[in-house]
Parts: structure tokens; sequence; C-alpha cells
């Protein structure tokens, strides 16, 4: 059994791995902590987990140091998470980093959007763990930088546009993206009460997202050129989900059935990618509580414009899901392992 | 025009007597009160009020108490209340009390379920400021005590039966009422976060919630006769609402048409009760927005037994619009005014 | 490997033994019938389920006629159902029907509440499908009646009372239940419509519900008296879930921890059955997706009052997830079987 | 008193142009059709309309044929429209028609997008209803084409850039928005139920809304530019409102204070449209019930950038409170008469 340790994991992604990992053959959560709910039980804060983690209480950091295991989870804040995951990377036990310290591939771009990064040292070790995009790279690491949620959705969506070199660099990409409320965190906050999201519905950050670069630096490197990025996060009154709608334009004319052919290709063997038919476009209910991403795609051939949507769950394939997907390569396993239930979407 | 201050105004009460007063033709709100949000826009809270309350900022406590004004709501919390009225009602202020403070006549059983009181010698001043039953001491009266939301939807239900006599005081009267989250107030917490919310329902405070002994005080003062009342709240992923559905059993045979008629009687010529027509029972949708209680019956002849739904919207009826109606009642009014815009219902 | 079919498979429920079936290592859904969707494709209708039953199509009933299965799910309307199962009860397929046609023992209570009985040779035959009141039965049995979602959740609050003879048969038992929409079936009409039912809540069918006899069935033949059922649900807005808050009288004074205590004495080693920690209640979201009935308690022991709380997902517990738990008993296998995921609390 | 008949009344629009209608002091609804409600009373469809309208059933259409009447509201759907307001507008009476019909001024262009036209004699007599561009002629014409609701928050989101000649016309217009369920029309449908509609969002009929060439010609006659206008609009799980996030690129650099300025100025005096303070962006919640239309403002100087979001209540700025708006201006009554209540945020 592969013993796993989730740090900062009280709040949603933290539940999620959980969830994901309660009857996942190969793991065992030996350790959760949290410095809110150190002394109490898991299953106190989610009662939904009582007879899966009965004996498991939340620990204080203090308490794993000498713990053993072989694989970290860190769901903790960017700027925590990189001094916490430095001294299990250094032991040998693989990490899957959750939290944004370990995504930008250059510090100076990362302290320009996050803070200053105190494990720089790790960058290059660092594996961006999209395994769509880059599997093999995964597997050989022991550091994996766990995509952002918005990332994931925009970057599935438009990767096969960018790598086969359609991509108009001259005309913006609109990545104009709606996300459920579990993608804020579990706090209390005025902001996230149910009253203030209930029938409500608004744009936020607006050209000031921290996931802007992320996206910026693997479509470019995709594209093979600096893409003019514009992306608007936008707050749903849904609990989970995120729906991307992307705007791109094309730098040769497409037809229709070729684009879907290119994107059939691209992810054809991929687990989680679901490619829909032609006319058809995800709602974000059809992924829920799965792994899955799933995208439509229009096409304006006179305009040689596309938009492609896609639909993710934030707390599974933009998060939780994703790092247990990244957990099963990392060790060899089959990757879909205890990732392949049926969407809830109803 | 009357010159009202609201204390304690920047919770959803508050804002609420901010919305139904915006355009209330004899009433300007001079000052609102608010520890947390002293010195800030009322607007920049509520941007809903933006072209309503410009120039209004929220004072400190401290800052009201030399100025002048006609009447005064309290929209503090119980135990609060009661010390930052008397000032007021000591120096001829009329006061509309939204707390629990001057609910019951008796200090001890107030002392019992919430805490000391400290100025007990208002209660015997204080009149229950349900004008359906006590319309003409309202008018009389300087220090009104605005009902609890629960027992607003409660006794709105069942005085008719009360009234009558009809009551079997050996069996018991089942309240289960489920309320929108407004009921909880506005405050930063894991348990009234959306996400918490959200697809969820639960019962809460089961046999120990505060809005009981208010129940018991009124019907019982009705029928003559200590009831046993039992009341389980609810809490409903909606903002806005409360639906009673209340079990009594009769002491006589009673047909459909003339418990009907006991209602239409009881509520002739009340602007804000409408009874429904027998088999119609009332959403709480229905009533959003505005200042009614719907209400509908059903009777089980032969079991002598009756099931009394009742809906309001717990921020007016159940808060702010019985406190506008209880002002107008003070000023000798129409009752009705600024309280007549149709429910939202859609 | 079972072979499986599903008629009226296009619903909520059928759609849900889809999802909880893709993954059942012993069973292969070989036909699923809908007279509306015949000859369209699965996942066209329920794009959740792509790469689960990518060949799949609906059959018209005529289809399956002579079509070779080990066991037949029913989900079709009540009055419907029972002609449907007939030829495959009697050509020995073992058939779970989710209908409520085979609950009710006595055709002539069935009638007054349905409709004519065509098949009352068959009620003889059928066993009530709750696992935890008649376990034995059910696995001796080839016909299943898998109970109403109301009475499950009614029935499981209320059992252990039953039957330890606790109850005050002279005093009302008041089962106040909440269901959501899900519960109504799958159909276009404006009563269930999203502007209806958003923000929405209320009563129906106050004093007329079927499933009122269902529980009175079962629960008096638990406490071995006729008990005086008051049954009313009501509407949730949300999608799945039901909330019972039960009024139960005892006949003498039980302390809390001796209530609690009856409670784990039944439900111990149920798979399925979560009894709180005293003073804690249920949220349907924490049960969502997944197939535990979670209870809770509250005992007023002067009063010699208990309310009870318990809360399912009524398309698992309360539908889709007891037929497969059914499915599992009447083949001898591991009752759990692709029923133990965690459920989707967030 | 103004006698107003609504044609087509039984849909959401009509039963908010009853709301709005039902304290409008120089109104009176003398007659409401529906074919499919005809002959029921007004309030037995709307229960929350009760005391408003107490004698009011719907009518067929043949039954006002020889009704008199100041103003006719159309609230049938395109294509129908046309031909009922006819004779109205013929015989001199005052006509609103929230319809598409008469929205377009090239009857070629309504004809590629919509259907045949068969009054096209009047498309010159017809006023765009969006007083805020064309409050003059509004108060001149008869006729006044009610402007659809996604045009409505576009137009609104980027008419000062276009009437000033910023925009580069060179670069796309993305329109991106965002709408609550009112938008699609009351109807049974499956794609309009709750459990649909609940925790979902999607993206639909992409690339060819029929709102497009509405917001293209509006847009480009401000602009005096033909602008290759991209708009997606997208169902989010609410009742009301429409969201609108415009990308736009300018042909010169402007400051964020100019640009704000540029909105301050168009917009001083506009009774119903609040410009926000730099910085601040609307939530669709706070214009709820209300005729604003609530705009915020992001630049990126450098890449000559701008995103503009706009909130309105789809059925009140997006339909009835422009018809109302648009008939107080028919009327020379003040524009604001019974629109002036504050929003239902909470």
């Amino acid at each position: 059994m592969i013993k796993a340790i989730i740090i900062g994991g009280s709040g949603y992604t933290g539940a999620e791995l959980l969830r994901l990992l309660a009857l996942h053959p190969d793991v065992t959560v030996v350790a959760v902590t949290s410095r809110q709910y150190s002394g109490v039980g898991v299953t106190e804060v989610y009662p939904a987990l009582a007879g899966y983690y009965n004996g498991l209480k939340y620990l204080d950091p203090a308490e794993i140091e000498s713990m053993e295991c072989d694989v970290l989870f860190s769901a903790l804040p960017h700027g925590v998470s990189q001094a916490s995951v430095l001294p299990f990377v250094e032991s040998g036990v693989k990490v899957v980093d959750l939290s944004a310290d370990f995504r930008l591939h250059d510090a100076a771009v990362y302290e320009k959007w996050y803070c200053e990064h105190t494990a720089p040292g790790l960058l290059d070790k660092a594996v961006y763990g999209l395994p769509e995009l880059h599997r093999e790279a995964i597997k050989e690491t022991s550091l994996v930088a766990n995509p952002g949620c918005f990332p994931t959705g925009a970057l599935l969506a438009l990767s096969p546009i960018m790598k086969n070199g359609l991509c108009n660099a001259g005309m913006p990409v609109v990545i104009d993206s709606k996300s459920g409320v579990t993608g804020a965190g579990r706090k209390a906050a005025i902001e996230t009460s149910f009253v203030t999201i209930n029938e409500g519905f608004k744009a936020y950050k607006i050209g000031e997202h921290r996931h802007t670069p992320e996206m910026a630096q693997e479509l470019s490197a995709l594209a093979g050129a600096d893409l003019n990025v514009t992306f608007t996060p936008h707050l749903l009154p849904v609990s989970r989900g995120i729906l991307t709608t992307a705007y791109v334009w094309l730098n040769e004319t497409v037809t229709p059935s070729a684009l879907h052919g290119l994107y059939k290709e691209m992810y054809e063997g991929e687990p989680f990618v679901r490619v829909m038919a032609p006319g058809h476009f995800p709602d974000i209910s059809q992924v829920r509580g799965s792994n899955y991403c799933d995208i439509g795609l229009y096409i304006d051939e006179q305009q040689q414009k596309v938009v492609v949507v896609s639909a993710i769950d934030n707390l599974v394939k933009g998060a939780s899901g994703a790092a247990v997907q990244n957990m099963n390569l990392l060790f060899g396993l089959d990757e879909t392992t205890s990732l392949t239930a049926a969407p809830l979407s109803i």
C-alpha cells in the first residue's frame, strides 16, 4: 500500500482527495494536517465521510515531521506550500503540489504574480501536471505541479489548435471562464456566503487573475509564439464546475470537420477528455463529480474564428482528481484508478 | 417628514428597512449605525441602493447619541438592543425593536431562553407587534416588540383556530418550519457559506429554538389554555421565505368550509393576509419581497386534524416589513404605506 | 455476468441505475427500454454517460420481449409496471420493481390509493425491499417491491421505536418530509420548471400522498398496532435528497442514551445506515449520490416526545441504489457491490 | 387613466408587466390575452398577484378585437406579433412590441434571422426602444420596438465607446453574455426543467443567436463602421439577470479615468444606468427586480483593450420594465413612473 499524507487537508480540495482516495485499492491515507482543525476528527468536519475515515483526526503540521510516507499531497495555499513540501522532496517522497508554487517555470514571473519564491531550486525538477500535455515527464519526476483549475479547462480547450500551429497570434485569445464557488476555497466570508452568491453572478479579478501567466506559459509553449491571452473569471452560483468559453482566431481556413478531427486525434486514447460530436456543447453538470473534461467546438470558417467550450469539475479534473491521476502516473499504476465513477450529472 | 434612525443597520434586516423606506413618502432616514462599517457608505456595502442613499454613511453608535429623531428602529441582536433603545424610549422617541428583547411579557421566561434582562421596566410598556392580533395596542404604545420571523408565520397560521377555542389542548401542536438563509443573519461563517447551504437542507436547534416560548405565549393567550407546542426549524437553500406547516387537532368536528370561513372572517380586511381558496396552498415564492402572509388549509374532518400552511418573506412580514407596518400604525399613517408593491414571485 | 434489462429506463431512476451499474463488476446492462426515446442513444439523452454505454440505444418495449436476461429492473410508472413485469416473473427472471405496484400487501388498499391491480396473484410473492427490515425474505424471493422514497426515509427513522414497542399509539405520528425535485420524475412541466421551483418551497398532496398507506403498513406491522400516520411531503429546490422530520410520542420514559442505544443496536452491521452521535442531525447533502441513510435523534424525556430526522438521496437509497442493493441480495453478491462510493457532499 | 391591453400575457414578460403596472398611478390594465389560459383568472396562474388583479381573467385574442384601449403591449412571440399589432397601430393605438418583429430596420435581415415579415410597412414607423439611445424618437412614434434582453445589456455596455469613435473595427468585439432562465420564456420543457438547469451552466446557440444582428445594427450605427460582433449567450442557473462581459479593442490609447469620464458623461441624468466607481463591477443580484443597468469598466491601457461588464434584470430593463419606460415616454409621463422601487438584491 502506498502511504499518503495530505497537508492542508481541511479545505475542499483536501476533502475531495479524501473522497477520491477512500476506495483507492493501492493507497492508504496515513495522515491529514490542518492547523485549524488539529485534533478534530475528519468525519466531524465532513460527516459525509463517516465510515471511511472513522479513526482519522486532523494533525498539526508539526506532528507529521518524522512520519513516513510514499506520497505527499499539498493542498496548502501558494507561498506556504513551497517551504512545506521541500523537506519531503529532499527526502525522496513523491509530491503532488496542488498550489501554484511550482507551476511557473520562471521564478521571476512567479514573484511578479504571487510572492517571493523560497525554493526556486525545485522549479527545474517540477513538472506541470497536465497528463494530456506532459504525461511522460510526470512519470519520471517526483514533484508534480498540479495545474490550476482555470488553466486546466482552458488548456484542454485550446491545445489542439496551438499544437497544430493554427492560432493567429496577431488576434486576441479571449478566455471567458465561469467557476463554481468551491473554487474560492473553504472559508468564512460574506463574499462567499449563501445569500451573497445565491441568484447572483459576477466577474472578478478582471485583468489580474493569477492563472493568466500559467495559461500564457503553456499555450505559448504549445503555439511556439507569444500569445495575447485575455482571461476573465466569473463566479457561478453553483458548488462545482468550470465552463470555459474560449475565442481564438486562426491563421488559415479550417473546415469544421477538419478541426473536429484534430481534436479527436489529439485526445484519442485520453481517458478523461471527451470531445463532443459536432454541434454539441457541454454543460458543467455532465462532468460533476468526475475527472472528465468535455469539449465542444464551433467554427466560423469565413471569419476563421473558433469558439471552444470546455467543462470540468474544478474540484476533480481541476484539482484533486488530477492530483490522483498524477499520483497514479508517479507510481506506475493504471492512470484511471479510483477515478472511473460516472459523473453525478443529475 | 418623520425622521428615522436605524441602529444595527448593516445586516439584512437593516438593509431591508432601507429598501422599504427608500420610497416611503413620509419618512426620511437620518442615520444608520453599524460598528463594523462605521464610516463606510451604505451604498458601498449595498450597491443595489446606489441612487437612494448616496450620501449616507454608517455611523458609530456613539455618533447618534445626541441626534434627534421621531422613530428608532433597532436591528441590534437581542441582549444588546434593550440597553440601546432605553434612552430613546425615555426621551419620547417611538421605538420599533426588531430584536427579541421585548417580545416576552415575563422577564423570567426571557432570562431562561436568552440572557439577563436589563430593562424589565419596559416590558409592560412594550406591545407585541403583530397588527393582526394587537393593532389597537400598537397604535397606543411607543415601544413595539417586532415579532420573530417564525412566530409571525406560525401565529397567523393558527390564530383563527386558537381564537375560536377549537384547539384540542390534549394533543400536540406541531410547528414544522422551513426558513431561508437570511434568517440566520449576515455573517461570515462556514455554516452559512454557499457551498454548505447549496443543495442542502437540515433541521437545527431541535427542541431548543428561542422562538418557541414566543409562540407559546401568544398561542396560549389566544386559546386560553397552556398549549404543548413542538417547534422545529429547518434551513432552506433559498435566500428568503418561511414556510410553516402546522399540525393541530381540534376538540370538535369542523367542516372544511366552516374552518375556511373562520379564517376568512378573522382576516377579512387585513391588508397583508391572504387566505387561499380551499385546496390551494402557498409557495414561499408567491410572497417574496412582499409583506404578505399567504395561508392554505387542510382538514381531516374524521380525525379532527388540521394542517395549516403559511408562507411569509422572513425579511419583510417576518421582520422589516412588519416594522414599517408597525411604524405606520405608530404615526397614524395608512398602515400599508410603502408596503404595497407586488411580490417578486418569479 | 448477470444480464440486466431496465424497462422504462429514460427517467431519473433509470439513469441512476445506469450510473450505479456502470462499474458493477458482475452486471452488464443488455437493454434499456423507453417509448419516448426508442432508437436514441443513451448517451445522447445523458451525455454524462459517454464512455460507459456508448453502443446502447433505448429500445421500444416490444423489442425486448424475446430477449434473455437474469434480472429485470422496472422503472415504469405504477399501474403500467405490474403487467410489464408479469411475463418476466413467470419465466423465472428475478425482478426488482421500482414502482408502487407490489409494495402494498392488500390489493384493496392498492386499488383505493392507486388503480386497478391486474396481477394480484403476485402480491404474495413480492417482498417489500427494505433490506434493513426484510433482508432474509428478499434473498429468497424473485420479486422485490422496491420501497417508495418517502417510506424509506420514514421507516428507517422510526423502525427502532416501533420494533421496540415504544410508540404511544394514542398520539399522532407526524411525518413531515421534504424532497428534492428528482422525486417528481423527469417530465416537461411548468410545475417542475426551474423558474417555478427555484427559490420556492411548498407542501403538496397534503393528506392524500400515496406513500401514506405504505408507511402505515410497515410501521403498523412493526409496532403491532394501528398507527395514526400523518404525512406531509414538501418540494425542496434541490435536485436530490429527502429529509424526514418525524414526530412520535412514547408510551414510557426513555433516556436519550437508551434511545440512542436502541438505534445503534438495530443498525449495527447495517452497511448503509449511519446513526449520528447524540446532538447531531443530518443534512441531505451529506448523503448525496450515496446509498446511505443518516439518522439523528432528539428526545424530550419529560414529554416522552421524540423527533427523528433522517436523510437519504431519493434517487439512490430512495430508488435505484436500493434496487441495486436488492439485486445484490437476490444474486447472493456482496450487498454493497457498486454502492460504496463516498457521497458527493460538497 | 390610460387603458392598457397586454396580448400574449401569460408568460413571464406578461406577468412582469402586470407586476410593474399594478401600482402605476396612470394606467389600468383592461385586458390580458392568452390562448392557453383563456378564461382562467390571472391570479390563479400567478397567485402572487392576488389582491391586485382579482377580477381579471385571461381572454382569448378574439375577445379584444373591438375593445378600446390607449396602449397595447405585445408579449407575443416574434412572427406572431407583427400581424397582431397591425390593426392596433392602424387604429391609432400606441403600441409597445416586446417581440423582435420591429427591431431590425431591414426586412431582409429580419427574414434571414427570423421568418417572413408580413408588416414591413411598419418598419419605418417603428423606433428601437432603448431610451438611452433614442429617447426623442420614442416620444414621437406610436410603435416602439422594445429591445431584446441581450442587446440591452450589450448596447448600454458599449455605446459610449462606439459613440465616441473609439472602437478598433479591425479587432473583434466579443460579447459573452450569461442569462437567467426566465429569458427562455415560460414553457414546459425538459431543457428548462429544474433538474436540468440546477447546478448546471452551458453556452447555447453559439454563432447563431438572433440577437446578434440587433446588436450589430445598433453598435455599427453608433460606431459608424461595420463591426465584427461575436456573441455567445450562456444559461445561468438563476431566475433573473443578464451579465454581459464585453471585450473591445480601442483605436487609440485612453486612460482609465478618461474612459470612465466618457461613460459618466453619456449616462449623466439617465435614471436607470448606474456607472460604478472605477475598480467596481456589478453582480446581477444588485439590479434584481429593478430597471437598472449597472456598468463596470476595466481598461488595459497598453493593450488598448477594454472589458466592460453590465448587469440588468432581463425581465425588467431587458423586457417589461423597458416597455413601461417606453410607455411612459409615449404618453409624456415621468419616464420613471412605477419603476423606482429599489432592487431586491438580497
